[in-house]
């Protein structure tokens, strides 16, 4: 611990108390990771405030003492957003402590959450009052609404409801000088300057800490359905999509993946099973879900599935038949991450091009990159409607694990980047930047690096939030 | 002319031709002058850029001579927002020649519309492809998409569509540097660090200048209804689009006004009459719409309230019975700001507290104003729905205009600013800060004006964009 940071406990201490000051280093070192991990930092301390104003003098007294700080979650970030530098220059501020719900408006359907609220505990809370909070994401049981709202996550329900910018009414902050942002009135209508809400959301705490968002609710599931589909390629896909939004404003999730995507995934799971009877090209997971108890969501899927059989755009679908067989097809939905890490090295990519140019995008990236780097094999999977693929290159088969992380992989990512950016498209659709993506951000859009570093300087000019993250250090 | 602008001209002459660039000062005079008539600057010349690359060319030229730009569509801001400084140093920077629509996808319903294009001109395009673009407000024929986006523009269906925030899928802009911000792409999730395009909506021309944007378009109208309730307090109005949007998304419009305003208006209006036979002391416009051929909003609003009058909510209500009966209805909400201008100096204030706190301000605010200043009379009707009202303050009968305004309006405006803050408001829900509102925005919000000047001198060091709006030249 260098001398600033000692001084800043010190001065803390009466303020935070012992509960808020962490220096136990085994108590730190899982918060030293990130979710993935591939970073490995050190922070001497873990700052816990327990309410907004205790963040502020947090702040106020780490700009007197010149310490950088990390905002942390859950530290579920996909791109070492969340944890801090190795040079243990930084301390963790978490707001796991500050986990208020402070209050649901179950006529408004408004929830006011605190930073460190978990997004399972959201969904739980919401349910309770006969809501739900409707974005969801592997991570649930450990991203916080802090984290949520300053990486603006997206996830399986974007399609309906939009990311977390979307959702977000209002956002409380302290900015880096200690002062208050106080957007939680939930105002419909305010033109008074600059969004520094809209700022905050997706600042990956680079701009000070989210400490409450205003969230809007939807209203609890009453009634849903799963389908399956399989077609012969991504295209198809998009034109069924647009047959089902021109149909019904049920269609929650539209999720696409190849066959050999489906294999792996049937492969890896003990006892599962591929939901169609035959072999087809491409897949599509579908959810409808309805809030209206005189709706029926199956009924919509049955007709209009029918419908694109017979009109030819589909090869076949079923639509589960219980809430044991949707599981069962969400379950292969959900590993197929895990699954296709099985099968040996992969870099990974969290893209996004226009919706409607994603199914050529699909089908031409993946061609080019087999053809440019011989041996290996790329696919995506992922949110059809939202224009937004996982996008995977998996290497040669025998390939040493550590020699393609060390040797091919950043030449692969570059190439699928330029690929993206040539398509007009996003080289981070859901994950943000952190740390992982910071070069090829700066590499590839350094007009945008160039505000997004302005704004950084006149609003944290001493560089104390988040250092490394978003941008390099000056 | 000084030396700098002299300089700049010729500069620039190559590049905008002289169609771009207007000296004449009869021609200038027009747009010198805010839309309300109460800022005079004055603008040594005009610049017209006729698309983005020449936007570009003229800011990297005025970046170089220093010379100050205020960006203008159709000079229709109601806060002095678009009007020169009068000392000359800024020349003016026209988006009216970039006034085409660049594609509307009459499949994905997406507009892409540059700066210039007038509003009415927008609707109609929209209209010609089968969707319509739902924003409208008074100033439609002079309005422009940059100015839109600019102020984050409201209108009388935001209840529905939200402001022109959330139309926005994508902003194109020069940034003060020159350089070109492409937001177009419509991408549905970008996490590349901070939206610019959010922070450009709103933001008055202060960081740059709006050149296109793509805008979210709503399917056609298949049939609309038109309804005048009479009712006893703002209460009830609130209790009653309750019910109504629990039964329907048809909602679009939901506007207030008590009694005395729609006498006002009945009086200003030739051979107008007021809807409901009896007297009530409120009185709620309601505009329900589909685009679904197959629902019918007239019998929705019926049997909605045919319930709200047997329970007791409302007093009395009739739906219009023909287009021409429904245009009646809303030539009365359209010319109450006219027919209230007509009773005598008023003070105006475009105010909005949270939607549930919004009937009880209006009573209150009212009789505290009147309270304070003896003699003058308060009164506020406007967008309940969306918890924005106009709040006006009348002068005490045979008060003189010019007295009234030089030495009473400041207070009274200071008084209902007040009233507004400490109920968690804004002083501007619709129409920005500009000139007129910045000296209360410093008052009120002293912390939101230091992150925005921090912002803005990021951005543009020089201060060369639209200065003296939303804050004060430094």
């Amino acid at each position: 611990m260098n001398a600033a940071q000692t001084a800043l406990l010190a001065a803390l201490r009466p303020v935070l108390g012992d509960r808020g000051i962490v220096t136990d280093p085994d108590l730190i070192a899982p918060w030293e990771i990130d979710w993935r991990r591939r970073f490995h930092g050190h922070a001497p301390a873990i700052l816990a405030p327990a309410d907004t104003a205790q963040v502020q003098a947090v702040l106020r007294a780490a700009g007197e003492h010149r310490v950088p700080l990390v905002p942390q979650g859950g530290n579920s970030s996909m791109v070492g957003g969340a944890t801090p530098p190795q040079d243990g220059a930084a301390l963790i501020l978490s707001t796991r402590r500050m986990n208020h719900i402070r209050r649901i408006d179950a006529e408004g359907g408004v929830a006011v959450a605190e930073a460190g609220v978990i997004l399972g505990d959201l969904h739980d809370a919401a349910e309770a009052q006969g809501w739900r909070f409707p974005l969801t994401l592997g991570a649930k049981g450990n991203a916080t609404v802090g984290g949520l709202a300053s990486t603006n996550a997206g996830g399986t329900q974007v399609l309906r409801f939009g990311t977390m910018r979307g959702l977000t009414l209002g956002i409380e902050a302290v900015l880096p000088d200690g002062s208050l942002h106080d957007g939680l009135s939930a105002l419909k209508k305010d033109n008074r300057g600059y969004d520094l809400g809209q700022l905050l959301i997706g600042a990956e705490g680079t701009l000070g800490v989210v400490t409450a968002a205003a969230l809007r609710l939807a209203p609890a599931i009453a009634g849903h359905a799963t389908a399956w589909v399989g077609l012969s390629d991504p295209a198809a896909g998009l034109a069924l999509l647009r047959r089902l939004q021109a149909a019904s404003d049920m269609i929650e999730s539209f999720e696409i993946l190849p066959a050999e995507s489906l294999a792996a995934a049937v492969a890896h799971l003990p006892g599962a099973r591929a939901p169609l009877e035959g072999a087809h090209p491409w897949h599509v997971l579908i959810e409808a879900v309805t809030g209206d108890p005189a709706v029926d969501p199956s009924a919509m899927l049955e007709a209009q599935l029918g419908r694109a059989l017979a009109d030819g755009v589909i090869a076949d679908a079923v639509i589960a038949a219980s809430d044991a067989q949707a599981e069962a097809f969400w379950l292969l939905r959900h590993s197929l991450s895990d699954a296709e890490r099985a099968l040996g090295p992969a870099v990974q990519h969290d893209i996004a091009v226009p919706v409607d140019a994603m199914p050529r995008f699909m089908v031409e990236a993946a061609a080019a990159c087999d053809a440019r780097f011989p041996g290996t094999h790329a696919s995506g999977f992922g949110h059809l409607g939202d224009g937004n693929i996982h996008f995977h290159v998996r290497a040669a088969p025998g390939t040493d694990r550590d020699r393609f992380y060390a040797e091919q992989a950043a030449t692969i990512t570059r190439f699928v980047h330029d690929l993206v950016t040539a398509a007009g498209g996003t080289i981070s659709a859901e994950h943000g930047i952190g740390q992982m993506k910071r070069d090829e951000l700066a590499r590839l859009s350094p007009e945008r690096v160039a505000a997004i570093r302005a704004i950084k300087r006149a609003l944290d000019p001493h560089g104390l939030f988040n250092p490394g993250k978003l941008i390099a250090c000056a």
